[in-house]
């Protein structure tokens, strides 16, 4: 998938490449959504993983939202057809997909979040915020680097999803979800 | 489609429910993305000439930027179709619905985001921002709310997008995008 930027291969394409019997790929995963989400899985129990470790570190709430942050960004680019895949299963794929990339994605995810949020914001690093917005708004921004670039990419200004336009938009969000666009002076006064 | 929530939807449907012969809706449009593409067009050109009114208004950029979220989520909710008709056309449509998207959603849009942060930042409101970064945010954030929410719900706490939801969610992208997660102490700890 990575190799043709497209999730559209046949279980006898990834036969072929695997040097595998067919027949016994078909064995194993039932059909291709059952491969696309043992896949899927696989890749997301690495990154969940990944967050119970951060969570465990000795450093404040926003080091580790901002590590956080550069993480999600950085399995998106590493693995182009994660994003893909998570559109594919939740929107074309057969019934039960949905629910799936649910327990394995979504749950957990979320679970990070109001974790995190609730360490934040005891210790007085964070302001109150609701865990569900909050996964919506992270995880939809950093999503759409990825989804939907190749339409942006037509608009003046907008190119490929580079590395290091990766490393501004781990910048950008971090900065943005951290103190958000209003400089100082401004954020007083709306404060005041 | 707002009916039946769903764009799966035929010309015969359409010609049905209009009461219009299919064969005209068919010389109209020319196939079914035609259609989907002249009423997203339709949408879109509607909010497109809010932007430029409301750009115009004798009010602060922090204003016109809060207004410009709650625009954003409320056009969603109103017309839940859109967002899906964009994932649709961006990624399983005929080639060259992705250049008309582009054109009459993403460019407009991105370049009212450039107005924007321009004024915001030479009134001392804003930070500076790059326009396409801060485009990808904030789209992503917005949509993310309506695609995919039927696999968030699935998690332990989340609901459907009812009207009190959105309002909720307009008030956290406002909250969040212009002043951030953090409490102002630890903000001017980082700073400092």
């Amino acid at each position: 998938m990575i190799e043709r930027s497209s999730i559209e291969i046949s279980l006898s394409d990834i036969a072929q490449k695997s040097g595998a019997n067919a027949a016994l790929v078909k064995y194993h995963f039932g059909n291709k959504d059952g491969l696309l989400l043992a896949l899927l899985a696989r890749d997301a129990a690495t990154e969940m993983s990944n967050l119970e470790y951060l969570l465990a570190q000795p450093i404040t709430a926003t080091a580790k939202l901002k590590l956080h942050i550069a993480g999600i960004i950085r399995a998106y680019h590493r693995f182009p057809y994660m994003n893909r895949l998570i559109h594919y299963l939740l929107h074309e794929s057969v019934a039960g997909s949905a629910d799936e990339v649910s327990k394995f994605f979504v749950a957990p995810l979320l679970d990070f979040h109001r974790r995190l949020l609730a360490e934040g914001v005891s210790r007085g690093e964070f302001r109150a915020t609701d865990p569900v917005l909050f996964y919506t708004s992270l995880i939809g921004a950093c999503d759409h680097l990825f989804f939907g670039r190749h339409a942006m990419s037509r608009a003046t200004g907008v190119g490929p999803v580079t590395d290091d336009v990766c490393r501004q938009y781990i910048k950008h969000m971090e900065t943005l979800i951290c103190g958000g666009i209003l400089t100082q002076v401004e954020e007083a006064a709306a404060a005041g």
